[in-house]
């Protein structure tokens, strides 16, 4: 499918001094990111990449551009050639990193989440408050996706009036080996780990109200062993913001047919659903299983030109654009939200924030 | 669209007694049931009619076969060509003419809602224990639409594993006039009068769990003159259920598009979506506003035929075969539950039930 | 699905007397046909039925309501008591039955088509022309389905600008045992026999211009023994008609989701497409096969509606509307360009009217 | 939407010497393809440019990398660090211009078509048989876009059984100044300008089967300046191809809702029909005027990826893979076909090839 509007993401902006970036972590995602910034975003170069894995570092050397390669996070902030890092490490290791790239007066981009413990996000806050200059910004990709950012846009423009209520899913194919039932020690649990990019797509949407009041109920319908950790694999949740807003979420680890994300906000005028169906492309298969089409497996497919886009606003952004993405005050709303969705789940009570 | 599994609605079971109808209340909806039992139902003769009103009498005798027309309830009740009365008229007599109907001998198929009342929902059940021989029924109709059925036999069938969440709604299109407002003193809010339905079918579904603890939110988006009843026009509500069962509710008054009333079942194997796109017939308009198709306005097309088919299935039960509509025990559980979300919105915390 | 226009079809129309109808051919359209006029059409009576087997006349006598039983056509027509018969006989009857129900007095309503043969044709027509009070309609059921219907009306209300272009199709679900192929020495062939259908909507939606030329092609893609009575499976034929208007026809035998058979009319402004998606109801099914709905297994269960409404409007013409299914002329057209199709199926060439 | 099997297309294939490209043209389309040349094709350089318009070799200094600019398509070919030309000129320029890359030594890339006229695309052939070593393709982008080449894949692999019959369209959004008029002298009419992507298409998913006969009808909906040059705005078309196997074409340029081009190719055991809601991206928009979708306005924005898409596969077959586009000998074909087209519809006759 196609961005609704593709203007401006093009031009390479002559002129201007390319972004040298670089990227730590090179997992799936991470060599995403790599392989972005190193051929399909103008205006940015990727001129280094830090894991301490040999395997992580081998994979770079063949595949990516001429790169100086790390294994230390502190030796690439050491490196005067880069200007912006890219972090997509373990979670827990987040909001340090930000604050020492931001010492090292780097730009910094971190994947989703800032952090699980909202002190920790309020500490980043406080020390990125220092350095007004450098980009900070946390991943949540759905805001670039073409038709997230077309709803937001109509949204934006009064297409369905004054919108009211979000509903907003983060459902992922089940994976029978249950990677994620050894995740969550430190996942967070589903809502900090799934819902929170439901949060932040739900207070984008509404206009950045308060969120005053949630609550939260969750099931284990296939992976007995997240009980151990209080989490579930399904869970749902209503979150009540100032002014009346509403949204109510859900989050899967179970799905059968594949990675089902998407939203709907609903207006005084008319509604707009962003990937009801969360088909795989243009073709629908007409055979005796009736007429269908394929899904989405997972949110890398299905966010593919999203994670593209992010990274171009990002490089836009630092070469003097406005900023575009979720800010650290963003990301510190959505684990404040998430945290106490989790609450209320242990609870069976209504968290009141 | 067509019936699923259309077997066994035709035969007119020749041999057998037909049953003699009394509607009671001729407003639109009654006025359909009426039209449904005298031309529509094999096996039915629709032999009397009970309005107050002289203009709803009036068409029945212009409109109707031969029949004999009352002012009174009692009236009907006492003529003896009947064997079953059909009550669609207001939600606060439903109760007590029930009973007297039982009391009378008649059979009853009553329209939603049993009672807005627990205590008296639950009187009503008392005294029908006493007449076991009697078919008492109440309107959910959507456990009889063509659709709906097909999911339950889905479900029932083993289609998508063990069932664990529903979501379902009910959203009417806006009425600029707020004629429900009108209606709010009397409706018991949004959550009695609409989000019944939901319940009954998350129930229905899920296979009649037992209710632990709901919460319920909601807003006034349009319609201010509900906040003096404590009303909404849009509300939302999680209820958990026992064995881990969940459900997820949405009422709304402020649709922009029409009647959008579906559901969805989800399984550990597969789900199963209701009614997703609220088309009103197989057009698609191609034209200057994109790809669409135009929806349902209201309830009544949307359920025309489930109202046909709980007529027939209704009749059908009455001669000897097995009850398949809503239990009075489904409709008190309905109105408990419904009760419990009412609470939940006044009070802003979960109820226990 | 909802007729987008219900009004009109319930009234009894009380005070008018009813049509007596007879139903000739109790196959299993038959029956659909001899239900419908028995329980489900206001204003008319099934008082007779006529087959000449033993099996068919045990079948109407276990399941109508009281009625005469003939096993002799001659003998129903003779029935005084009968003011109309219905027609689902064999193809190759259906002219000098409706002749010989002109002469006897008789409405008539008959199954498509008229004949295969044009002259056949002409000579009903000229007969009829005798019988000016009488009714005399072939059963194009499409132009009752609802969403035909709404089409239609749209098309008429200018909702497109200027059709000029009809797609049609009559896709029937594969027949492993190819029932067709022994049906293929007196059906006339996959034009005369299925595209007939899209000849009758497309000359209907597009103003019924007068057809000038004609080319169809055709393959054998499962069934071989249809090659020796120069039919095939599948046929593709355009048509053009005065005007510069246009039709484009598909037909085939062998599908295998179900039975798939739609249109879409193109004009100036706009597009309307009926039945794109052949589903069978309301129902979405997510499972490891993807999103998908099953489909309408044969035109029975896709024009239940249809079937009925036709026999509705049918009966309200006889006791005076107008008449709104197809004329004796319609079918004629029909008849005459299917030939053509199939001529120019054998001969390769493009037919000239 | 996503690339079913995005497999291969990133590595930059380190090691690898870079092709030097040269893009000439640089209207609308060139603009696209240079901008994916210069930024989003690994393995390649866009080192050059050449337009005879000022206007155009400004944009490119202003936009693009540095490179050389050229006003004259001879200095380019002379030109020794250009490996590859990329033409995206006039059509009548194609063939000479293909020749002349050959000729200089250089791969070439060509948009379609490679000559409406027969005679020349046979010496074209003749002469690239000469350069075996050179790759020269034609711009089928479809053959490129993830859902076609998913559906590709899937014919392949046998899930739809034996393919006989392809229907597909061309349809443009109508445009009220009538470009197309204008263009109408010299673009060969609509079969040769539009349907040529149908008959590609066709012969890709059918195995390229020969041709063997032709039908063609049109009509002038709404420009009647096209008349004058023999052409029309609507076109439909049957071709037959041996082995009884069929294609059904459509080309529009009248379309209301957008640019709706797609295909739907049918099997004995199934079909895939591609594109069939020409939908602009995942947003579904719920308001006064049904549900609906906003349609891709013009081929650029539905075949976006495909354009990428196809440099990124010719760069890669000039660096030692596999040629996977349009060949010379494929555009032949489809020029012979698109040709046969074009005369039927003078004729009104059927064409043999």
């Amino acid at each position: 499918m196609t961005v609704a509007n593709g203007a401006g993401q093009e031009p390479g902006g002559k002129g201007k001094q390319s972004v040298r970036v670089g990227v730590v972590g090179l997992g799936r995602l991470g060599r995403r990111h790599a392989q972005n910034l190193a051929y399909r975003v103008p205006g940015a170069r990727l001129v280094a990449a830090c894991s301490p894995l040999d395997e992580e570092r081998t994979w770079a050397r063949d595949t990516l551009p001429d790169l100086r390669l790390y294994d230390d996070y502190a030796a690439l902030l050491a490196d005067t050639t880069v200007d912006a890092v890219w972090l997509v490490t373990p979670s827990a290791l987040h909001a340090q990193q930000i604050v020492d790239a931001l010492h090292a007066g780097k730009h910094v981009f971190c994947e989703k989440p800032l952090s699980l413990d909202v002190a920790e996000c309020e500490r980043v806050l406080a020390e990125a408050a220092r350095y007004p200059h450098l980009q900070a910004t946390i991943g949540f990709m759905r805001r670039f996706d073409p038709s997230y950012r077309d709803a937001f846009n109509k949204v934006r423009d009064g297409a369905i009036g004054r919108p009211f209520l979000v509903r907003s899913q983060t459902c992922d194919w089940n994976d029978p080996d249950g990677f994620f039932v050894r995740f969550a020690p430190t996942s967070g649990g589903i809502f900090l780990d799934c819902t929170v990019h439901d949060i932040d797509v739900a207070r984008w949407l509404l206009g950045k109200p308060r969120a005053k009041r949630v609550f939260a109920s969750g099931t284990v319908a296939l992976h007995e062993g997240l009980r151990e950790f209080g989490d579930v694999d399904n869970g749902v949740a209503i979150c009540e913001f100032e002014d009346g807003r509403l949204a109510v979420f859900y989050a899967s680890r179970t799905m059968a047919h594949g990675n089902d994300s998407g939203s709907e906000v609903i207006g005084t005028a008319g509604a707009l659903s962003i990937g009801r169906n969360p088909r795989l492309n243009r073709v629908e298969i007409l055979d005796a299983h009736g007429v269908r089409n394929e899904c989405t497996p997972t949110f890398f497919e299905r966010f593919e030109d999203a994670f593209l886009a992010e990274a171009q606003a990002f490089v836009a952004a630092v070469r003097g654009g406005a900023q575009t993405g979720a800010s650290l005050a963003d990301a510190l709303e959505a684990t404040r939200i998430g945290s106490a969705l989790r609450a209320s789940l242990a609870s069976g009570e209504a968290v009141t924030l």
